[in-house]
């Protein structure tokens, strides 16, 4: 039986992808071999890697001025990249709004200055500071921010306004709601959220903020060389770019950005207002900060906490503990969950509030 | 048609392996979800993590004294990871017997001095040279090789004589012959040749040598990081961990490592004996540093490489257009190419030598 899996990440995907993906598994495109065993030399995968490109330019409306890059090392390793290549005066700025911002600014600090200009720590990241209240720094190389805060389920409505390409760590809500691109100077994203299975990294960067990286900066991080490459400087992680190459497709034929973004509104608005009326259990964040893909909650215990997710398991819904750093329950309600899963949770919740009043 | 694939990477994988995959990939385990679907976190999960790594100590026979680790970014990241880590006193070692090679101790060069002690580059790099006669460097941090040279069709058979840790670059080559781990400081591999679909490293690693890494080290290139976090410092490619796990399995019910260098040298032997009594198909590789896994050969003629190569494929064997660097073709026999995949690969190339005298 297949479960409704509300991990924050690795997490659910289409159902019809993963078909696709098993139905093909042993003979991609009748060449006779898996996708898997293809030289990324070769035809069928260089087209592979350049429908995954144009499709995610397609998706996201991204103007030649931009670079795609899949890479490798997830946003952990853009941690390091992002101040490798652009921090050429030394000084950039961080709004730290959770765990992940956190430890973007903490890499960030090893190769400049890396200024905390907002953090929300001092309410446990439930909020997304005021963006126009903020004093950036002069001549900053970038401000760095986290689009939404997987752990602690924040989201940016509302960028920065200052003259320093903003960076985002997109991880958990790419694809999620509609940006404009030229709004950003980088943008990355681990894929295994919204896209694709883990081990694939989009990175989309303003092609004049290229080639300054420093020069201990390993070639394998230079954006300027995978550029250059298109992406395929070495053996890029084949499958996880095949399978995002259909995630585009799909989400392409749901009717793109627009559509999916209606989806999870609705799909969060339908958590969110049941949440708020229900007298057992609570989301502490700022409601105009709330994000559209994790949802955390809690009941007034934890070892109703306990029960609940120990109940939800055996009743298939999956993943709901939430982050040791937040404790509860957190569902994360990403692009690929669909509508019925919401549902089911809130009609399980329904029962468990009735249960354990 | 299932095809005889003999791509140098990525390439053919066991088809029971495959299946297996296939056959699971909606739910595994009965999860009720893929396994390119769970959180890292999850118990499911970290029982593969735990059990790739198990199998893969227990066939090489991996001491306690390293540790092993599964990263991302391929060999290119490990040639910046290697100096970023163990190159404390500035000055490494290299010996360059082809293209990666070379690579490796270019990136070297960015983080210190990395003497080429050793080149076969004046012969196109078709032979490995004679490691007893090389003078190294008195303190040197490593001595690096690269034990199989894909592109050329060359192996060492011999290690250096240094008290300077062996690093070794073994993409091509682990798993496909028995070697005694403790005779190396570290040993990288991309999977994407003798274990897994592309997106995940293999590095096994001296315990003792961990923890020197440069203060501008990319937290995710820190080997003492990734040690300590058991490789899941951050997501890893679940996927690609997951198949070579499958594969370790394989590899173990074969009769591990021992029982498929027996296999491989057969292989390579059928395949090397017939160029050699070939009156059309030339192999130029030093005789003694012949590659188990990888076999260029020509013809006279380039015109008549590219009939063999356009024949060949369209009589379902794939993939055997030679590197460019090399030209003619190559022949990668990796660990899951079966023995019925050379012989008819041989049995191609009589009845096209016949054909074209």
């Amino acid at each position: 039986m297949r479960v409704y899996n509300f991990s924050a990440g690795p997490s659910t995907m289409p159902l019809e992808v993963l078909k696709e993906v098993q139905k093909d598994f042993l003979d991609f495109n009748n060449t006779g071999m898996s996708i898997t065993e293809m030289s990324h030399r070769s035809k069928p995968f260089m087209e592979v890697n350049d429908t995954a490109n144009a499709l995610l330019r397609e998706l996201l409306n991204i103007s030649d001025d931009y670079a795609v890059l899949f890479v490798q090392g997830g946003a952990s390793q853009q941690f390091a990249a992002v101040p490798l290549n652009l921090m050429t005066s030394g000084v950039a700025d961080y709004i730290v709004t959770g765990n992940f911002a956190g430890k973007a600014q903490q890499e960030g600090a090893k190769y400049g200055t890396a200024n905390i200009v907002a953090s929300s720590k001092d309410k446990n990241f439930t909020y997304i500071p005021d963006v126009d209240k903020i004093k950036f720094t002069d001549g900053a190389d970038y401000v760095h921010i986290t689009s939404n805060n997987t752990i602690f389920g924040t989201r940016y409505t509302k960028l920065p306004k200052t003259s320093a390409p903003i960076v985002a760590d997109m991880s958990s809500s790419i694809l999620s709601e509609q940006i404009n691109v030229n709004d950003y100077g980088l943008i990355y994203a681990g894929a295994q959220k919204n896209i694709a299975p883990s081990g694939v990294t989009i990175v989309i960067v303003r092609k004049d903020l290229l080639g300054k990286e420093k020069s201990f900066c390993p070639t394998m991080l230079s954006y300027a060389v995978q550029a250059k490459n298109d992406s395929l400087y070495n053996t890029p992680p084949c499958f996880s770019i095949y399978v995002a190459m259909l995630v585009f497709k799909h989400l392409k034929n749901l009717g793109g950005v627009k559509a999916i973004q209606e989806i999870n509104q609705y799909k969060a608005k339908l958590l969110y207002d049941f949440i708020d009326n229900s007298s057992l259990f609570t989301n502490n964040v700022n409601k105009a900060d709330r994000s559209l893909m994790n949802v955390p909650f809690v009941t007034p215990s934890a070892e109703l906490d306990a029960k609940f997710i120990k109940e939800a398991t055996e009743n298939g819904l999956a993943s709901l503990k939430g982050h040791k750093l937040v404790g509860g329950m957190r569902a994360s309600i990403y692009n690929a969950m669909p509508i019925e899963g919401v549902k089911a949770l809130i009609e399980f919740m329904k029962k468990f509030e009735l249960e354990n009043k």
